[in-house]
């Protein structure tokens, strides 16, 4: 395979929202989990698991239950208006039933770090051991051609989804992607200019001329 | 610029432990800043705070800080033994205060995704919105040569580091990396197969020939 430039992945990496119903071959799924698990984790415990997703009807079922989730919590506003973040991710939600396949990307925490039996599961606190996969993924995709986007709206009705999809107790769900061929070029991604973000040895110091 | 190849990067990024004692260039850092700012964060809020410490003596203060902070929490044993995960932390924590850069990278919850003027500040909540740009500026740290390390063990002691660097109230900090010129090759990381955390369709179902 030949293999993309880095900086043209970066920057051309965005979340997509529509996508060509052809499949998604099982090589090129192999390669973006490869390159998932090649992220960091606490004391490299790599507590992820991905759940692909490839059957029409279960992809319907959980993309109906998407929908339903998404009609509920973000609003029943009539279908487009495509042209904000929001719009967009509500047209995806209408048409998530449709996608050609899906990922849903999953910690255990039972191999998580600082886990001892018995102790608790404290949810959304291994951030640091789970995101550097999924973007890792996301990022691979795009290397291949292919389209994802970060979703979260399924943590209102996660235990529906866990049940549908027999996800056991420990394995909390963290992000539902949808992957696919895009039907529209890659785009550069819309961002501020990151020196408004940035400080030099004290917060809310913009001058890079320090010593070092 | 020469644009490495993307999955030769992935590859090849793990963190990294030594560092040459050489400046890393303010053109370099700005490079990874702005490959850090194309993640995604929810609603495309951008709630970064990058915080580029290079000046020596705020290096020497940050990285006692986190010996001590790594004694404290970490434990006391005699320094290294670099052959596992901890052996390479524990002498990463005794040389901090030598590294010849150190990115802290933050979240400032006020722009954060949900945020309204009043509400309480949940910590840990918005993973989704900057462990994203974390990842894209450690394997960007990587396309230009620069090793980085993601580590957490000042979070014991957040309050004291906050004070140093006169972080505000409403800006958590999430991990802080060293960066510099690495003093051995990139190697690849150690990780077990995809395969043993990959499921079809349902959880555990690891046969991939499903219709789709």
């Amino acid at each position: 395979v030949d293999d993309i430039g880095f900086f043209e992945v970066i920057n051309s990496q965005t979340g997509v929202t529509r996508y060509k119903p052809d499949p998604v071959p099982v090589d090129a799924i192999e390669t973006i989990l490869d390159a998932a698990t090649k992220a960091p984790s606490g004391a490299n415990l790599q507590p992820w698991e991905f759940i692909v997703i490839t059957d029409p009807d279960m992809i319907r079922q959980v993309g109906e239950l998407y929908r339903e989730t998404w009609l509920d919590h973000m609003g029943r506003e009539p279908e487009p208006d495509e042209g904000s973040v929001k719009g967009s991710a509500r047209y995806l939600a209408h048409h998530m039933s449709e996608v050609p396949a899906m990922i849903l990307i999953c910690i255990d925490h039972t191999r998580g770090y600082g886990y001892k039996p018995g102790n608790p599961i404290v949810r959304d606190r291994h951030g640091a051991s789970i995101w550097p996969a999924v973007q890792n993924l996301f990022l691979a995709a795009r290397a291949v051609g292919l389209g994802t986007r970060l979703t979260r709206v399924h943590m209102h009705r996660e235990a529906e989804l866990k049940a549908m999809l027999k996800i056991p107790d420990q394995v909390e769900t963290v992000c539902l992607t949808p992957l696919g061929y895009p039907a529209q070029p890659f785009r550069p991604p819309r961002r501020r200019p990151a020196s408004e973000f940035t400080s030099y040895d004290v917060f809310g110091n913009r001058d890079n001329s320090s010593p070092g």
